[in-house]
């Protein structure tokens, strides 16, 4: 899989890419990442890559035509399955999303500043807007971030044992049961007896039956 | 605002940080940020931080007795308002619980990896879970850089125009309407005349019927 970010702040994606699983996925040759700075291609001698938005009003707004060019340019030589925008208003992040995009070859992911992007450009070149959230962010960096730690984590072989995304929240509708570990007993509270028992058949029932009643009080949405 | 949080990652969390409008809270004195790496508080010649979990499965739990170790001197000099561990099962995030947040003075944020932290150290110390949307992360490093960035941008004075915050998406439960700037034409696409009308009470109207269209179109669970 190849993924190409487009940001203005390159920077704040440093460090997410270069720790922890992303990094193993890269390493392992499963994943690139290429992430490229807006402002090379900003416009005169500023580089200037966003202006006042029509109409008036606070913040400013990424200019068509560093966009248009960047994609361009990288769509001359590779073809994306989706060019994804980073937005506010965009469709809600699920982990069936995150399963589709990890079934995807090359992905292009646009990240906004500031008050947004042109809308043209949402019009000529985006095929998927992504909101990971109802609230606000100051870019579309971070937003970006998740997206990809939760598609890369699903690659085949990036994590060190397959079956720990199969059991994570959400891939069967049900947040996680507790866990547990060492020691038995701290500070007066103990681990729940049946998790000791060495009864698997009986443990993957309570885990089940923990899962359920835990969504059921946090999150009955997810059963609807 | 001072914002402590543990991590087994914090390289993971440099760079977001260390740019952009987080940097600029951070550089005005409106918000401290203390990232404390949790390895430093592990067990034994190994700093040993997490262990299988009870019952089998895939999947390391970090254990009680570093979190409880830092957290205990964290608390000894300081009085957080909330103890936050993020975590998918947690509460889901929205603009609301940032602006919230943002009227705390000091706040503890707890990223989980791997499988996820004992459950007695959400029992014992933790007083807000959060998710920040229904899929899964290798760590809760990001989801707490989202929402402290989230919570950052509302302080007075981090942003360059407060108005900015107030016109963003959710803030009155309307998605952003779309926003254009130079040049005029481009492409054969052209910016809505009312926007170049000079005519602010319409632009002020168009920009709602606008937002009110594409929530009703991507977004009706919003107007509920």
């Amino acid at each position: 899989m190849r993924i190409d970010i487009i940001s203005v702040i390159p920077e704040l994606l440093e460090s997410p890419f270069n720790h922890s699983i992303t990094k193993r996925g890269i390493e392992k040759g499963l994943c690139e990442i290429h992430i490229h700075d807006l402002r090379e291609y900003g416009i005169g001698k500023y580089r200037q890559v966003d202006d006042y938005q029509f109409g008036g009003g606070a913040g400013m707004v990424l200019m068509c035509e560093p966009l248009a060019n960047l994609i361009d340019q990288l769509q001359s030589t590779i073809a994306y399955d989706e060019i994804i925008f980073m937005t506010p208003d965009g469709k809600p992040f699920k982990q069936s999303a995150a399963n589709q995009l990890s079934l995807k070859k090359n992905l292009l992911v646009i990240c906004g500043h500031y008050k947004g992007i042109d809308e043209r450009i949402r019009q000529k070149y985006v095929t998927l807007e992504i909101s990971i959230g109802d609230y606000v962010l100051t870019g579309g960096e971070l937003a970006a971030a998740v997206v990809i730690d939760s598609v890369i984590r699903l690659l085949p072989g990036v994590l060190g044992d397959e079956t720990s995304a199969l059991s994570d929240s959400f891939q069967d509708s049900l947040l996680s049961p507790p866990v547990y570990t060492r020691p038995q007993e701290w500070r007066g509270l103990s681990v729940p007896e049946i998790l000791t028992s060495g009864n698997f058949p009986k443990i993957e029932e309570w885990r089940f039956d923990q899962a359920l009643s835990r969504t059921k009080k946090r999150r009955p949405d997810l059963l609807d």
